[in-house]
């Protein structure tokens, strides 16, 4: 973390903000509304955090337009404040990179080629005719396959995996124990109805600026290519199979599993713990509820769910005996209606 | 695994029973009733274990008073034979810990305190500003950032990661494969609807006496802190957002995901694969069953659940379309109640 | 990848194939239906390729004989065209293993044993008394335990993880960021409701033939063992429980969770993202549809599923509302037929 401390007037500059308040003042570090104590710039994302502003001890905050009126406090107001404390967080917390070079630890293999800003971390293997771009940035115990390309301002955190002929692009982030171009799980039965391994000899091709959550795992193609396009951000523990393709900045939160050979499409928000089928069609800008189950193409944008409700045991239970005799009561419905119709007939 | 043997009072003085059967009968290992050989002891949990009970060869079994009427074997009754089950076990089975020191292939940065008790293994990395408490042991390629505490007696298996500035408490059990202090999950969109990165810059703060299940990422608070409760167990490939706060002695299965900034209580018990929503709070002493899902905060402790039945794939199919239907069978419902209402009227 | 070309007639040799077509055209490669450029050769698996056949550029392509009619392209026609095909992938992508040997870096214990055929990665770590049979792969970074037998012919990728006293048999396939034999997650609470841990003395024993995707985990047994039938293969992120057993030939789809104790039979089949209870037994033939929740044994063969339908959010939250008033709705369907009753009583 830095020491700096900021004038208001200069963090106004910084994220052209409009100050309200006194530009003198000095603010020395960032925090939540909850947390934060004398000194420290915070931030109202909308009207929803005013309650906790009334009670905040920070000395000044990033606010929109239309919440500032409310603000007790000095104030930077900005039209996305979001976006404007983003700059002020890295500010006060600049990302630091270690200095260039492979470290002694470091076991590289023939013909690769690491660029002279790069980093590469105590205990990385790396296989042969692996390219590395500038100031990429390779976390200790990580493992780079044969043929793998990774592109310029790349970071990899630690115990990284990425098999052989895999291709990352620039800028991308992935964290610690990602698993990237294991086989695809692809067997077929033989006669004896044992199961035969079908060769995955396909790769993972990902675009710029991902970022990959920790202990996720991509695997690589059958045969064509499993991709991510660029600008996507998966977060932790999610699986994606073989074939798959996701659009250029689709968000899939933690969780989530999808299946081999499914497309997801551009702009969507995949929420956590979703289960998506194989060789389905997610259209783009798909907003899907946590712990949504996507068993067939979705052909429209828009907002989809499918979890179900929490109750108490007993309820719960009872809900599942009343779900269990739907089909029952569909017919004791019919019946009613049969015999009201029969009724009304008798009326006439 | 010791070759050691016990007599029966022996066994009893440690575990404070009362024996039932000869006191120099020798017991040479512990196995579970279905297993189990001459020689060897085994446990009654409670009433449900009797009839294999009565085919078990265990010599001898550590069985709750109200169960040993039952007993045909030689016994020690006690008031909690789980318990006294794992007093024997430990017997039998120490934990060994490897010699102290630090292996000579493992990295260790600057400044970092490394108590003369600890163990470091081979290929452990350790950044700068690191402190290692007394007795602890450092499995194989664990790679810990800079700034990172870890409190005496904790045991890290290997490939753990541990990101910078995050805070491990004592006697802390830290399975394979862990990622605790990765980047939340924090994107916003910009004007031309690409993610921007939110800096996570908050740690993960772990009490005492926490066990946290292989492959489970626990990730760092964006601007406070991810925290997690003196005696909190956590089981295999959990996902814990960005700052959620688990209370003390909660246990959580495995494949559960929590989202970030909800609160759980203490003494709580998360079902496995559950599914929970950010921003919500669970109350203390919430049970949750396996497979739940928490859309909304849990005021009241109890139990809970929510996972639907299985069925076999014509009638789950069925239902599904019955369930489709459901709106259809209100409405249908709701005519009957006017027709009969009408009727009812006609008949006055 | 190979740089070598077969003519058709010696592809047809290798596959028993019957030949439509000319016998020396030249193929240097295979591909998807969708990707094949000319001179590479694809396959049709069944009637449903056939529309991505008629647009294909593939040179050839391995058909069964009931689409062969169909074909306009040169043609392998054969019973099983998958099975077919993978002998060829095999030959265009020969696996290829590194030189047998131990890498420098490599940590080995005492009076472990090595086939002198085996490879044994850099920064690998193994234990004492550790066996690692003929051919063997061990990929880097990967921690082996002390007394941990690996049966000849199996690859491990990078950073894979086996607790001690482990045996696994041969030719496994063991991707990476695998956890074999962490502790079980058995605790049991004291008086003052804190979780005491129930030592994990058993072992996970694993059969011949048996793969495991990405970052998937198998807890160690209690007292008795962990078992994976031979020919079982696992996909990614999957939490196996301590105790389970898996039969042989069973498939377990990527995300599921088996809570501890359960017994899955031979020759299942289990969807992704499933989630099965523990202490119960699944029959053999079982298949699970994806997203399948299972809390009670399964005593027959066949088909089930449990996952709920995905729906528009409106009409999702519609449902949910149906579904919590489906109580008072066999109230008012009682009603109804009641009051029918007694019409009918009336009417007589």
């Amino acid at each position: 973390m830095s020491q700096e401390s900021y004038t208001l007037k200069a963090l106004a500059n910084i994220t052209g903000a409009t100050l309200q308040g006194d530009p003198n003042r000095k603010i020395h570090g960032i925090a939540s509304l909850a947390q934060a104590k004398s000194g420290e710039l915070s931030f109202v994302a909308d009207e929803t955090y005013l309650s906790q502003l009334a009670s905040s001890e920070a000395t000044a905050v990033i606010i929109p337009a239309d919440c500032a009126n409310a603000c007790h406090t000095d104030a930077l107001v900005v039209p996305n404040a979001k976006l404007a404390f983003i700059k002020v967080a890295q500010l006060f917390h600049p990302v630091s990179s270690p200095s260039p070079g492979c470290h002694p630890t470091a076991v590289v293999g023939e013909h690769s080629t690491i660029h002279p800003s790069a980093y590469v971390g105590p205990h990385v293997v790396l296989g042969d005719h692996v390219t590395i771009g500038a100031d990429v940035v390779l976390g200790p115990g990580t493992s780079v396959g044969d043929h793998v390309s990774i592109g310029a301002g790349s970071v990899f955190h630690s115990n990284v995996t990425v098999y052989p002929h895999c291709v990352i692009g620039e800028r991308a982030v992935i964290h610690s124990g990602v698993v990237i171009g294991a086989d695809g799980f692809g067997f077929t039965p033989n006669a004896a109805k044992h199961w035969v391994k079908v060769p995955q000899v396909g790769r993972v091709v990902i675009g710029h600026d991902v970022e990959i959550g920790a202990n996720t795992t991509i695997d690589r193609g059958a045969l064509d290519d499993t991709t991510l396009g660029d600008g996507v951000k998966i977060d932790n523990l999610v699986m994606i199979g073989h074939n798959v393709t996701v659009g250029q900045h689709t968000l899939i939160c933690g969780c989530t599993g999808i299946a081999g050979s499914t497309a997801i499409g551009q702009h969507c928000t995949i929420g956590g713990a979703s289960t998506i089928n194989g060789h389905i069609r997610i259209a783009d800008h798909v907003v899907l509820a946590g712990a949504s189950g996507v068993m067939k193409s979705i052909a429209e944008a828009g907002a989809y769910g499918s979890a179900m409700l929490l109750q108490p045991i007993r309820e719960w239970k009872k809900s599942l005996l009343r779900y269990w005799k739907l089909g029952d009561l569909f017919h004791r419905v019919r019946k009613l209606e049969l015999s009201q119709g029969k009724q009304h007939d008798n009326d006439q």
